[in-house]
């Protein structure tokens, strides 16, 4: 199969077959594509598209270039969810464990901090002694002691992602839907789901910034991920707006061992609830999506979810005294306030600017390699709608005594808008 | 200018101003856009196109990327021909004297046969001595000597056309036509010419198969050479059977040596007159097409072209007892006769497939780089039209002996088609 050939026919606005999207993956994947092959066929798919049968079949692809993770048994049912990436989105510390503890297994993947969105595997690192590294026979054993697990992608994971995601970001082609799902959901199939909850995040804070073009990317993620073989659903939720009251890895370790608890924010609460609940019911724990959300409330008020999670930091070789002394977790030597302008009422609070405000704290990465102050971020002292006097804090900004704060500071204040009256609340799950 | 913006404007159907251009062709030709950014907006300038703006501020642009050969005197004007490719077209040895012995300059830069078709730099070597690499005061002497010269483009002339000429190849993004008209125009941009003259090729030979398509190229070529500030007229001319009877580098100088006497084939003839009536006008060196043509004819017929010719291949280092002396080129040891299969007419002798016999034979290239033989070729002793007998040779194919003779002979036999009429002559000037 000649490259040449392929690139052509989707220059040509024509339909790939199975055989032409296998030779670009496999040449991706071997690296006998050379990158400029790679991205004119990147380039050519960014503008003419692709159906949902030629999409379906580049993920299959990309997770058939490289290693599975096959359940050893049936049961219990697998399932996971992914998060298109927020500000302030600790969902998955969360959601992984109390869905494991209503009996599912949630052999989670996920990925690190870059750009304004943080990382899962980050916040899990500022837990003493966690790994997130681990073989296929480790995170087997992790599964067995604790029904659940939050790992990094190995590099013999989809290695044909791994070089498509790299070509995109520098090729201007990361805005396709299809390359997108793919990418997405090649790393899912590799689990061996029965369901798959997407979390398709949608606001400034987002990749999609309009509901409209959030719920189009949800209806293709869910078809490709279905016709995949894994039950795929995609959920909208809003993200004009952080998710709780916290951006930066420790800190967000904090607040979700608080969900946990039961004493999170309702906000954050209100997301597990909404996408555990697809989960339990694509797993087949519950027969609708009230039964479902009854059982993950209780799961939640009875301790199971916190234990779970605490079984979970165990096994992957963390200090599961966190979880009763949060105070073990890295805290910030120093926190600078940052003041209402006026009095009013807090009218927005614009987390793509406060995501940028962590990275310039350190919570987060510029570029790939960035070394990263799990401590240092933000805590929302007042959300939307809240009233606030004059030089009240709004903020705090955690960092290290004496870190340089202009950038943080400024992008902080520019993220207030302050209002005489407090204006909609943010939607949660936007239509 | 960011690489990504510019790749993501032109992705999105923009159109690209004049600095995004100027990032673009520098950063090709300086090595700062790596190969899969270059390769990305070729892509998206292949789906999305350019408009003439556009087409020319590339043109432009790449062509101020290196070297220009400026005359030195305003006087004589100089005209120059380039040709989309055909099979046997040996235009160009004639044409370039023909013209300069009417009084104009005509500072021909030419390329090397690869693919199907030939290269005048090629048969040019054919002659004993003859050098086509000359420095900028060398090329000044032999137009001081001879009013033209026909020497190879050194690697300063349009480097960012190098590097996107490379891409194109590889990227399937040939087939854009204002990437086509920029790599053309912006060569000869270089030459400072009063005016240009394109012969598009059209038919099974070129790159052109349809006349819409070769009129639609010629439009656009016209344009933005014009656009670029040389007056510019492009012609579409017949490449449905080979240009005169031979193919292949010294068969072919023979013939142009034979036409420069007024002795060759009438179609190269009439090729000659048309386009070198375009220059003559374009240089002001006649005031309608008839008188141009009437001189051109003068020129052929009093000898003065033949003794242009022999002035250029002498001041190129050249024997010029060639063209007293044709015996001198390089002749073939081994010639077999490709014989017509039945009686009837030459209704067909498909130019693309004899272009590969060529080849096969050895007298072009396969990649670039590939040696070549010089006395190897094909003469046709049938034209289209003509009536055959069952087994008379329609062609004789000419190689070194006991040269492999299989693939050419199959090729060649392949080209011919017999039919019981004569059937239409193929049309010189398709409309």
């Amino acid at each position: 199969m000649n490259a040449i050939d392929v690139i052509r026919a989707k220059r040509d606005g024509g339909t790939l077959d199975e055989g032409q999207i296998a030779a670009f993956v496999d040449g991706a994947a071997a690296g006998s594509w050379p990158d400029y092959q790679v991205a004119a066929l990147l380039m050519a798919i960014a503008i003419r598209g692709m159906n949902d049968a030629e999409a379906g079949a580049l993920t299959e692809q990309m997770a058939a270039s490289g290693r599975r993770f096959a359940r050893r048994t049936p049961l219990p049912r697998r399932v996971d969810k992914h998060s298109t990436g927020g500000v302030g989105d600790k969902t998955s510390l969360v959601l992984a464990p109390a869905v494991a503890a209503c009996g599912l297994h949630v052999p989670m993947m996920s990925g690190r901090a870059l750009g304004h969105t943080g990382g899962t595997l980050d916040k899990l690192e500022s837990i003493p002694g966690f790994r997130v590294e681990l073989s296929p026979a480790e995170i087997d054993r992790v599964l067995d002691a604790a029904g659940c697990c939050i790992v990094g992608q190995t590099p013999d994971v989809a290695p044909a992602d791994r070089r498509l995601y790299a070509l995109r970001d520098v090729t201007g082609t990361v805005e396709s839907v299809p390359l997108i799902a793919a990418s997405i959901l090649s790393k899912k199939l590799v689990e061996d789901l029965d369901g798959l909850v997407l979390d398709v995040k949608c606001g400034t804070g987002a990749f999609m910034r309009t509901p409209a073009e959030a719920q189009a990317l949800a209806r293709v993620l869910a078809d490709i991920g279905t016709r995949c073989g894994v039950p795929t659903e995609a959920i909208v939720t809003g993200m004009d707006h952080p998710l709780g009251r916290t951006i930066g890895n420790a800190l967000e370790v904090h607040e979700a061992i608080e969900a946990l608890r039961g004493e999170g924010p309702a906000d954050l609460h209100a997301v597990v609830v909404r996408l555990g609940a697809e989960m339990l019911v694509l797993g087949g724990a519950a027969a609708s999506r009230a039964g479902a959300e009854r059982r993950l409330q209780d799961a939640i008020t009875s301790g199971a979810a916190l234990d779970t999670f605490a079984r979970m930091v165990a096994a992957q070789g963390g200090d599961a005294r966190v979880v009763a002394h949060p105070d073990r977790i890295a805290a910030a030597a120093a926190r600078t306030p940052v003041p209402a302008p006026r009095a009013g009422f807090l009218a927005r609070l614009e987390p793509r600017a406060l995501g940028r405000a962590a990275i310039a704290l350190g919570a987060g990465r510029r570029v790939l390699g960035d070394a990263i102050d799990l401590a240092a971020g933000i805590r929302l002292l007042r959300v939307q709608g809240d009233a606030v006097a004059a030089g009240e804090p709004v903020m705090e900004l955690h960092h290290a005594a004496g870190a340089p704060l202009d950038e943080a500071l400024a992008l902080a204040a520019g993220a207030i808008t302050i209002a005489e009256a407090p204006g909609p609340a943010p939607s949660l799950f936007p239509q």
